[in-house]
Formats: C-alpha cells, structure tokens, sequence
C-alpha cells in the first residue's frame, strides 16, 4: 500500500492511512506500506536548499530529500504502534534497495527484502521511505518524479505481492485531467502498456517507471482514494475485451520544447551518437522526429520537457560545433494524445482526432503514433481546448465507446495500425 | 570543527560555519566537520512525533531524529561546493560509526574512516552528521544529550586530528554558568579530569562521554564562539601548573532526584546487584551515597535527573519487592559542586565552601567528593544563591587563586585528599 505526500500531511491523516494498513493486516494480509514525504516537505528541503546554493551537487540534493520520507516512515510507525499493531521502518538502504549512482533519477537494480521479509513473518507492518535508494557504496539516491511509486512496484515485484494499492488523493485514473476536462470519467480497469501511454504523455497519477515494473512482473496496481472506500482503476495485464474500447483516456503533456537540428550529416550513426550524447547527459527525450533533407543533410528534432531545456541547449550548441549544424530551440509547446488498446483494429481513430482539432481551429505541428496512442503537437496555449475536444470525440465523457464485437480472428495479421 | 545548532540555524550562519573550515583548509590543513540539526530542528521533530503517540518506540526516535542532522550535512555540503570548496557530507552509516543498539542513548564502537580518509585526501571537506550512529545490522541510533560532541572527538581521535574545535555560542567554559553567576569568568585552559567533573556536575558546553573519549586518546579540545575569532577554553592533559588553581569553576545540577532504599538485606552483593538492575534498564545514576545500619539492614541512596524517575520508580519498587526494602523518593534537589585540580595539595577547601553555605543558610543534605571535586545537596529553591556563594567563596570572579607555589615533594603520598 502506498501512501502519497497529501495521504500523510498530518499527524490525522497518517493516523488514518495507518488504519488503512492496520485493517488490511487485521483482514489476514501481510501488509508493507511505503510513504511519500508528507505534504509540502519535499518542496521545504528544495526551498533550504535554494537559501544556501543555486546549483545544489545532485549527491548532496538526494542526501537532504531523502530526510523527507525518513521522518514520515518514522511517524507513521510510531502511529501504528500507538494503535497497538506492531509496525517498523526502513529506509531504503536498510532493505537494500539499491540503485545505479545517477543521483536524482536512480534506477533500482535490486532489492533485497530479507530483512523486509522477516518483519512481516515476525506479524509487523513495514514502512518504507519512498522516492529514495542507496548505491553499492552507500550514497544516498533519489528515483526522480513519481519514485514512491517505483519503489511501491518495485517492492510489491521482489515481495511478489498479492496485490499493490496506490493510494492518492484522487478517485483512480480518468480518461482525462478533471481540472481540465470537467466531464472526464473514471476507468474501472486499463492494461499496463494503456497507462504507459497515458503516464508518459503526461496523465500524472501513475510514473511509467513504475507501471513499467509492473507490466514486467505481472503487478496488478489498485489505484485508489485515501479519503474514501470506493474502488478505484486496476491496472493490469491487457484482455481482448479491452480493444473493444477504442480510445481509453486523453492526455495534455504541455511544458514541451521542441530542439530542431538543421544540417546534420546524413551517415549512418550520426544520429544514434547524438541521442546517445544527449542520453549520457541524463536528458530524457520526449519525442524523436527526423525529416531527412536532400544533399546529404538531414534534420533531427526533438521534444524535451522544458525544465531540460537548459542542459539540452548546452549539450546541443556542444554537438553543433562538432557536427557543423545549426539548432533551433522552441519552448511553447504542448501534446495532446488519445490512447486506446482499440485503435489496434478499429480504423479512422485518427481522422476523428485531427478533424476535432481542426473545427477548433487548432494547428498541429507534429504528429506522432504508436500502435496504441496517437500524440499531436501543438502551441501550448491551445493545449487544455484541445485535450476537451478530443476527449469529446471519443465520447469520453459518457459511457465508453463500445462497438459492436468483432471477431479477433477477422483482424489483419501483424498487428497493422489502422488510423 | 564540530558546529553546533544555533552555529547552522539558518542560510546565513551555514555559510559563516563554511566559511570557517574552508579558512581552515586554505591555511593547509585537511578538514572534517561535525554539525547538529539545525536551530530547533530536533525539537521540532520531537513535536511531530507528540502529535502521534505520547510514547514513541525509541528506534523509531532514532530513525526520525537522524534526520535533523541529514538535513544540515547536506545544506553545509551544498553551501561549500557554492563557494567553490569541494566538500562531501556523511551520514554515520556512510562512514561507518558503529554503535551498540541502545537507542537514544547508543555508545560508539567503532568507526572506519577509510572513506572520510579518502575523501580527505582527494582536496575535499568532509561534513559529517553529529549525534547519530548505526548499528551492526544498519538500525540508526542517536548517542543522546551532547551527542555530536562525542562525534567530533571520536572522529578526531579515529583520524588522529591535531586540535579539535567545538564551535558553539559562548566564548568557552567558564568558572560557573554566566547566566546564574554574572561575574563568572572564562577559563583558558582546563585539564580533562576538571571538564570530566564539571560537565558531569551539570556544565552544560560539553558532555562528559565527549570529555572521556578526548582524554582516552588525548585530543585536545578547543572550544570557542563561532560568532568571533577569540581563543576560547582548551581542554588538555593536566600539567603540574595546573595544581596552582585551587578551584577552577563552579557547577550546579538542578532537577536532581534522590531515591533511598531503606532496610536493605546487607550481605555482600545486594548493592551490586540493585545497581546492576539499575544500569541494565539504561537508568544513568548521578551520586550513590550507602549508610549501613544496625540488624544486618542497610541504607541505599542514589541521585538521578528528573527526567529518569518514573523509569527509576519502576525499577525500585520492583526491587524492593523482591528484597523486602522500602523506596521514597524527593523530586526537589539539586547539586552544587566545585572542581580544582589543587584540591590534591591545597587544604581547606571543603570548609571555606561549607562555611560560604552556612553564612547563607544554606542547608547542606548530602556531601560527596573526589580527588578533584566536593559536591553538596541541596534544596533545589537555593541552587543559584549557592552556585554564587560557593563562586565567591573562591574568587573566582577576578582573577584565578594562585597560591605561592609549593614543592610537589613536600606534598604527603598517596594523594590523600586534604580537604
């Protein structure tokens, strides 16, 4: 069970998201809780930090945000024993949960849950920091945006849990941001690769490191209120009757730049050692669009999120004068995405997209597709209109779009995307 | 350097405390510092805790109080790196300072300080979390009151540092508490054994577990203000001259509880044994006076601080259970002691101290003594009125008694005390 930063705010609602736990064990379940850092604490360390240094060392910046989930663990055990059930904290070096040494965005490569393991056959609840890990020498990591969730996985993964809830503040995964979207509607189930999707294009509940863990040990997620009882979205391996729904959610990813090279060589390796470089810079890429140009030149762009964007210029400026090419940086940018396990065999998804956005008069400057999702780039101030609009193309605000059951054995082979 | 709290409560203050091991480096020397946890951070932590359980389970303390001194590592690691000083901060675990696992009140054991060697050597300021420690199988303990004095010289004597600073708010230690006695004045130099009874007697600057550990493997202690740049207190192996000051200062310990057990079986072993079921349940006895009485019934009294009386209660009246005794307890004491190396060769102390008394009617309850000291009980209502008598009564407010000097030779064997 996973507890976000609002779930844990206070000493009430630690209390409360204690019972939560303490009911589950009472019900027969061995139970681990792991914690975010409650409320706003992680934003007060960022806050320290900014008092004493601009550019804070990554090492020293994970050492001081990791306190925030040591001082919820230790609350929120000490709650539970105040409850009367036996309960103890870990961080995450005391249960070896180590990671690579990439210092505010660490992988997990291993978890040793032994020591996890023995307090749960001693009848304790676990209660584990969050958001953090430990390196083979003992520094202090941090697993970057949506970490506690990653560690929830992670954990429930290597415990080979029964089943992994995610408690937040909302009601589960909609099929649109309801402060954008005022008609959006909850999904009761969603695969693994549908909310990959949704969370890498910017649908903010769920971080896809942590679906992806999942997805690849088989982790049912229960995404949840802590505020209320009802059931929330399962996420889960994908069933044929999911593509009956042909488009399950809509996102607005904005805060996007877009980097476009001009007059790159066009040999082969060119571009993989410039995604490589960017890649060793630990700067994620959003989208890659390469429009090969006539006399052995080429143009490559690319989406970052804009808080990138300033490392992204340095190193990209850097590779310019190596390669003899000239970029251009854009920073007002925004995405908007459908995405549905249905588009794999019904046709004309996309058309339906791009014809909402044109009856709002809104330009697209980019497509992208996948065989489950199609993205459009467009300028950001026209982003929240258009997510409404997609998203009432696909009726997402009523009942789901269910056509009639067509016979798999009807689809093409190959798996051919059909927009 | 170690850099107590009020010395790193804010921004401005980490810098300054920067500032001051990077002045120490610049001069040519390798440098570690120990911090506590901001200001009144650890006291806002305790807060926290109070707001879910009024009995927290100590190891869960630990966990959550470690974190206070985390913060300010990093937030110090940080500022350094801004003013272009390459520093590294440390956790206990990170460098290894191995403690038993009484939480709360954890002695250290062992501390490898290959990796703060290393990082030394490598041009780096190492910025080490004072107060805490870890246990074998990596539960965090904290090392009680004063306890990142204790890191400090443990650290020092680990790397065989050649001075140690105790930065803190006051010039030094002084001849008594400037705030009970106005015209108390600092001390230049104060050997070990003095500190040792001053700091036990209730001196408040360093604790006395810091003073011992720098006495076992002689590291001398400066302790000075981290506002100015005045010489403060050294604390050093004692020299003869040292014998010339009578008494070197003054110290009361109020909140004092004295515990009598009465009609105790007195046959060999039962004292031993009640102070053995004392000290296993981790209770700190201040003073143990024993009076035998006729009929084979003896008379057992002790002090403890206040704040170990329930805890002590407990204890005793389950003894006495067992041994037939009877147990009361007086909650309203305190202890007024003065400390001199020349104690050992002067006569005439303990009566100048308890005439100064009786001149102001000052009931004496209880007298104990050392080589180096004479301590009384007293009502607690007349602690600071005695602290200024028993000052007085031995000029130490202008400059310090020095008698004409006397051959050590003619001074009786046995260091019999000539009280």
């Amino acid at each position: 069970m996973k507890f976000g930063g609002t779930s844990v705010a206070d000493a009430d609602r630690i209390r409360a998201a204690a019972q939560r736990a303490i009911d589950a064990r009472n019900a027969g379940h061995q139970v681990v809780m792991v914690v975010s850092a409650m409320g706003h604490a992680t934003d007060d360390l960022v806050a320290m930090a900014a008092q004493v240094t601009d550019n804070p060392p990554k090492r020293e910046m994970d050492q001081l945000l990791a306190t925030g989930e040591q001082v919820t663990i230790s609350l929120v055990a000490m709650a539970m024993e105040a409850m009367g059930a036996a309960a103890i904290s870990f961080t995450a070096g005391q249960i070896g949960i180590v990671t690579d040494d990439v210092h505010t965005k660490a992988k997990i490569k291993s978890i040793d849950v032994r020591r996890l393991r023995a307090a749960l056959d001693a009848g304790k609840i676990g209660i584990v920091a969050g958001f953090q890990g430990v390196t083979r020498d003992g520094a202090i990591t941090t697993l970057g945006r949506g970490g506690s969730n990653v560690t929830l996985v992670a954990i429930a993964a290597a415990l080979e849990a029964d089943v992994c809830e995610n408690y937040t503040d909302v009601d589960g995964i909609f099929t649109a941001d309801p402060r954008i979207v005022p008609n959006a509607r909850k999904i009761d189930v969603i695969s693994y690769d549908e909310m990959l999707e949704l969370a890498s294009l910017g649908a903010s509940v769920l971080h896809n490191r942590a679906v992806e863990f999942a997805k690849k040990y088989g982790v049912p997620i229960h995404v949840r209120n802590s505020q209320n009882h009802k059931k929330g979205t399962m996420i889960v391996a994908e069933t044929e009757s999911m593509e009956r729904i042909v488009v399950s959610g809509v996102a607005l990813k904005d805060k996007l730049a877009r980097i476009t090279l001009r007059n790159v060589p066009d040999h082969p390796g060119v571009a993989a050692s410039i995604f490589q470089t960017i890649a060793t810079n630990n700067i994620v890429v959003d989208d890659i669009i390469q429009t090969i140009a006539d006399n052995k030149r080429a143009t490559v762009a690319f989406t970052v999120d804009i808080a990138e964007l300033p490392e992204t210029r340095s190193v990209v400026d850097r590779l310019c004068r190596e390669l003899g090419c000239e970029a251009t940086f854009e920073d007002h940018l925004a995405k908007v995405s459908a995405v549905g396990m249905g588009m794999r065999i019904h046709t004309g998804v996309a058309e339906r997209m791009f014809a909402a956005l044109a009856a709002g008069k809104i330009n697209i400057q980019n497509i992208t597709t996948s065989e489950i999702k199609i993205s459009v780039l467009i300028d950001r101030g026209q982003g929240p209109q258009a997510l409404r609009l997609v998203h009432d193309a696909f009726d997402l605000g009523s009942a789901p779009v269910k056509p009639a059951p067509r016979k798999r054995a009807a689809r093409p082979a190959g798996k051919a995307k059909k927009k």
